[in-house]
């Protein structure tokens, strides 16, 4: 079995207003650090004793060194010790003998890197802070040492200060000390490890490095290129390591992770990144239903103690289904409202536009029930609707309101008859109050609009205060027997590959790489598909995107906020300007040369801003 | 502490003629698969319920399903079947009832791929094979498939066939199947998984993935540079994570490690490859000694089980005592025969060389002495030793051969007068029978000499027999105190970083950084001399060569060798052919164009040869 492909999804809409998961000014419990697993050594191999934020009340009376940022200070008596595990309430000494001390503590600007050595004692009564983990304990200071001044800042580093994603992608290494950030970051290390254990300890996978100064792969308009010295020569960074764990299989490594890093030139596009990271999985001797419990357990056993266990096995659903209940290959299972299909309710209508729709190829009826969408929905809302059928799908949505009095209130409701009326009701199960949305047309058009029309009305619903989709819950689902090609969305009449690109060709289909002379790249795969005549064992994988899969366990906002230092959408370091002007000279071993357009060389001439901010 | 160095070195010599570390047919001993650590499940979601290395006689009896490679048959009886874990022995079925089966047994050609169904049973009294860890039982075969067959392979697949290098890269997957490169492979991926434990769970680290694609760095002529597609902007492939993992710092992420991988364009170089990987480290709040005290635990921890363990901590050594003692900063102290200096002794010479030497800044007089050097060196080697000093030093040295009568036999001997005689015996204790080398001239040129000769007469005494290094030893070292500068070798009146290029400044010597205006990258840094002045905790770290290291700890002959697929000495992928052409079209989006040269072009157009094959 070469490269059976299933697909691995969750819902991937977003609710607004998400809570944060993180408790303020304590990671350590969102983190698990807590738990039963072995808590790390923080302090091994430095000068501080503990972490900030893991002082309690069980540590009173001890000597403690802790190192850590001035967060605030408040009247010169209290002053609050930021590390990345916490806060802690340091004392500021009065007594004129340490005034030293003092000194340092009143005077070193905010986000200044103290060291402070001192006691751990109780707060006085009523004065403990019940909302801070380290709230019944302060730090009686015995010395202070100034680490390093901090110069004034470009902005506060408070989670409550409001920052533009471009203020915090230049100063990237300040945006980092914030909680979240830290959270996101820690959580995906963590997250990974487990995965490391899962795969390398417990099943035997062996991680294995695959190049990526590669070749040029076929179809790789997406590759970046890297000039070599040899003239004229180039390597390419790979889209993704799947040639290399291929030929792993053939070369008997049995079973293969990587957590690779991977390259697409996409240009300009909201959410992408130019470099990425999968977890890149080949087994050999493996089927479908191998892979699918090897990912169910993959996650089960590196799903983040803070959140709902991952119950195993997934629910698994055919790609023909997914698209007649949900209208996509990636439902929201989270809720109900699929869409039904009528077609043989109205088999023998008479009303002209639905016997036209049924008569033509895959022609179909189909509907979705709002559940006290009438309660719920107004009418500019439906109109909204029935505009973005006509726009981008030139299909007309009917809308029936189910009345009290179980009448039907539709445009449509005088061509259809009682005993469709009572098909529709029985099918449906619909209630009063409930809205239908109708449609007529071409079965996977009608179930495409009817999916996107479902979400709207799902985001429409939250947002007038009806509880739809748990924001935690994730509601993991296979979808399989994709079709190896899909009509394409601009044009119907054409074919394109419905799998991830870099899908291997199936067994039977590599002969057409050889026999149809117009696929020019094959040379650049003869070393594969050579490999695959000597001994290949079957074998199949997957990969996991571990950047979008790290963004939806944490409801990060972005991919850009579990990524330690990301690229703007436009592919640019805001940090330290990159992508940047080299000299032609630096050019010169790699034998190539800018190729300015008229136009450019104009432009870059009256050009005297290198650095140009994206908002 | 900002960027203190240490380096951690250990001897880089490797004995000719050391034993494979592989019991072959068995890498489960060799990996320590069966020691107290728990087993991976090497066979889980797939269809066979053993790999073939792992039958014992503990399994008689059972009934197994292996899948596998035929690595030899015998007179159509017995067929010998591979996995990544070992080789196991089925009987081929003679009875007619299973004809079916005898028939894909005896017909499948060597390297296909079988999936055999049976029965374990034992080995008649006699034929058991006490090599083979598998050798006290076979396999009764009920059902055979051939799941691929193999094509005839353009070598076998035997440890004992002899290969070029050249052959072993073109096919590489098939290379791959060696038990050699399978052990290779797995001892990294084993140890790099328990340097990750160490780290990110008995230490807290956070494994931080930080970016490729980034910006050149000050003297970043190594780096590869990656068009994007604004005209005349490039990113560049990062030589470390070195700016990263401080910003990291500056970050608050406290404690950062990364298996990084490592971009480095130094053309053809042997045993250099254009990507490699490093262990990458970097801690807040720490000093050399806690840094030392990591390191040391991170490879004890990881230590394959199959070695003699590590002992901590390691001796430390500084520059200074290495360079005077072993004539390098990376000593080889599995051995003694240290460098002496005897400038005192000779203080007062009134021969008119070692006076010159002794007057001149920084003059010495320095020997070695070879022990039993008399029955071991030749003439002849004593010859090219000082041919060698001459050619490649421009210094002298002067033998003296200490013959069983005490007597010096040297041509330096009627120059040097009884006291200094028994200066030299009493300070180098020396015997009879030994040799010693005497030069004169500046410290750091006379020890870098007599440390090359320190090796050279070392590999001449195991040449000839004599026990000096143990292959199996692992002797740690420090060295410490590295100098900032060193003169360079090619010119010693002009100064040279004696560190690794990406170590970052100093903190005093920042502000050159800004001041000194011919220092005209200043730019490129600024956000990372920027990010220093906001609140940067002190901070240090370090980075390990992996594939160096894995190479000494697996005793492999070359890097190449545990790299899955390594570029060779001219950076090519033999396998692939990459760097390869790219057509002009394609290079349009990223604006730049091949600048041949007027030879070049010429001499593309009359090359028909597009896959120039290396030795």
């Amino acid at each position: 079995m070469l490269c059976r492909l299933s697909r691995l999804c969750r819902s991937l809409s977003r609710p607004t207003g998400r809570a944060t998961p993180v408790v303020r000014g304590s990671l350590s419990r969102s983190l698990g650090l807590s738990s039963q697993r072995r808590i790390p050594e923080f302090s091994s191999f430095v000068a501080r004793t503990n972490t900030c934020g893991e002082l309690r009340s069980s540590h009173l009376g001890q000597e403690v060194t802790l190192c850590g940022w001035i967060q605030y200070r408040r009247q010169n008596i209290f002053l609050v010790l930021r590390d990345f595990h916490g806060l802690v309430q340091v004392i500021i000494p009065q007594e004129e003998s340490a005034a030293p001390v003092k000194k340092i503590l009143c005077e070193a600007p905010i986000e200044s890197v103290l060291q402070v050595s001192g006691t751990v004692i109780s707060r006085p009564p009523g004065q403990e802070n019940p909302k801070m983990p380290t709230g019944e304990i302060e730090i009686k200071v015995k010395t202070a040492e100034l680490l390093n001044s901090c110069k004034k800042l470009p902005f506060e580093i408070k989670d409550f200060v409001k920052k533009t994603e471009a203020l915090r992608l230049q100063y990237r290494y300040l945006d980092l000390r914030s909680f979240q950030m830290q959270y996101y970051l820690r959580l995906r290390s963590q997250m990974v490890m487990k995965m490391r254990e899962y795969l390398c300890n417990l099943h035997g996978f062996v991680d294995i490095e695959t190049p990526t100064l590669f070749k040029r792969t076929p179809g790789g308009a997406k590759e970046f290129v890297v000039p070599s010295r040899e003239p004229g020569k180039f390597y390419c960074l790979p889209q993704s390591p799947q040639q290399f764990k291929q030929l792993l299989m053939v070369g008997g490594l049995d079973r293969y992770f990587q957590v690779a890093r991977c390259y697409r030139d996409e240009g300009s596009r909201p959410d992408r990144q130019p470099e990425f990271t999968q977890i890149d999985i080949e087994m050999s001797f493996v089927d479908q239903t191998g892979i699918q419990r090897l990912i169910e357990g993959l996650l089960q056993y590196s799903w983040p103690s803070d959140k709902d266990p991952v119950m195993v096995p997934f629910p698994s659903m055919t790609f023909a289904e997914a698209l007649a209940s949900y209208g996509t290959d990636k439902p929201d299972t989270r809720f109900g409202m699929k869409i039904i299909d009528f077609s043989d309710v109205f088999r023998n209508t008479e009303v002209g536009f639905l016997q036209d729709a049924l008569s033509k190829p895959r022609g179909s009826i189909k509907a979705l029930c709002i559940p006290e969408g009438a309660k719920y929905l107004k009418r500019k809302d439906i109109e909204s609707i029935r505009k973005f059928a006509a726009d981008h799908f030139n299909q007309e949505i009917y809308p029936i309101f189910l009345k009290a009095n179980r009448n039907w209130n539709s445009p449509v409701a005088q061509f259809i008859m009682k005993e469709q009326r009572l098909g529709l009701m029985r099918l449906m199960e619909i209630q009063e109050e409930d809205v239908v949305l109708l449609t007529a047309g071409e079965h996977r058009k009608a179930c495409s609009l009817l999916g996107k029309v479902r979400l709207e009305c799902a985001d429409l619903l939250e947002a007038r205060g009806v509880v739809l989709r748990d924001p935690a819950l994730f509601s993991f689902l296979w979808v399989v027997d994709f079709p190896l090609f899909l009509p394409k969305e601009e044009n119907l009449s054409e074919l394109e590959s419905a799998h991830h690109p870099f899908t291997a060709p199936h067994p039977s289909d590599i002969n057409l790489l050889y026999t149809e002379p117009e696929k020019e790249d094959v040379k650049l795969l003869s070393h594969l598909l050579q490999a695959l005549d000597y001994g290949a064992p079957p074998h199949g994988g997957i990969a996991l995107g571990l950047d979008r899969l790290i963004c939806l366990v944490t409801g990060a906002p972005s991919i850009r906020d579990v990524i330690a230092f990301p690229k703007s959408f436009r592919g640019h370091d805001l940090m330290s300007n990159a992508p940047d002007s080299i000299p032609p000279e630096e050019l010169k071993p790699y034998h190539i040369q800018v190729s300015w357009s008229a136009d450019l060389a104009a432009e870059k001439s009256s050009l005297n801003h290198p650095h140009c901010p994206e908002s």
